[in-house]
């Protein structure tokens, strides 16, 4: 097992580890969002979510959209359509050997940008607040992809 | 190559591997039951995939959605929003070095409950048989994020 | 740092991180798509994105939706699904050891397939160019899947 306690010595990957599951938890708390908007507003998508609520005709009345629960779903999806990304370029770079001060910078300006745009969009703040968050994080990602093909490419 | 042979012979690893596998595989057949539905309920959200069953007007017809469709494409979305973050969180946790019957019973609880929240999802099972297999699948990578946030935190 | 220079020396792992890189990139390509679909058509999910377009009443006349907007909110959501399976199940076949030339067949195959799935979707192409193009990188996963599964199975 040397090879994986070095892994995990190394200062780049674990700066990786540890800003991919702060970002990835917070991904996760917005099915507990969408589930507490759920429940409040008692705004459901399925038949046997809202059995509890009432019985037949008097049930179905809750399966509905609610704004408030659609934002939180859009604002989920964007986490996944950006996070998925990061996720698969951020471990490809962190392997790539790169300095250890810029990668932390691309890490922390992701992770921050991610937590700016959640905020934003379910403040929600007025634009362009959220899309200046989106293309930070957007930003930062191409910027680790361009130098993993740039040093990396193999075809 | 060494360090590859090495990194597949850590037990750890290769049980992450095969679960991972296994869940992915899973999440890849929720497609499949998409495309089977729409086929034999005639529901398709594009019009060119609906021109084999008539022309013109008669095509447009089967552009509508479906309560049987809609559930099946929430539940594969569902998995996308829990899995990724297995995947992430899970990768590191096999790589933080942790013991091999903790590990392995984090990977057998996820795998055996995301299964059970397909089936509960599309069966559908009364609740809270679907909420209770979404919360174990959620505690499980929570406990493996925690665990790499108290040992591995580097900022 | 031994290892890690090694695992990038490993011409598997550095084809499997190109072509990755290329997929998620081409992925990321997809929410420009939307943002500049709904820019030219004003066609907006958040009264906040088109407060710009008028005041009151007259900017909720673009919270809308539009057929050429969700039909690349279809596209990306097709990605995301079979691009982490890639991922994940890409990342564990690299690992374990496969000829290069049959690993490289695998990922082009799929980089290839997704790219043509993309061109089919937006343009749209009749069917079955879409359907083909998604079973091509859906078989592609699962031939690697098969493959650590047969090999490396620790359940």
């Amino acid at each position: 097992m040397a090879n994986l306690s070095q892994l995990m010595e190394n200062e780049v990957f674990m700066a990786f580890a540890s800003y991919t599951t702060i970002v990835l938890s917070k991904m996760m708390f917005m099915s507990t969002a969408t589930a507490f908007y759920r429940l409040t507003r008692k705004v459901f998508a399925n038949p046997e979510d809202c059995a509890g609520f009432g019985k037949g005709e008097n049930a179905k009345k809750y399966l509905r959209t609610d704004d408030r629960v659609e934002r939180v779903r859009r604002a989920h999806l964007n986490d996944l359509e950006n996070i998925v990304p990061f996720l698969g370029i951020g471990l490809l770079y962190s392997l790539s050997g790169p300095d250890l001060s810029t990668a932390i910078l691309h890490f922390r300006l992701f992770v921050g940008a991610r937590i700016y745009h959640t905020i934003a969009y379910l403040t929600p703040l007025p634009q362009p607040n959220r899309a200046f968050a989106f293309f930070i994080g957007y930003g930062v990602t191409l910027s680790m992809a361009s130098r993993l093909l740039k040093s990396k490419l193999y075809l």
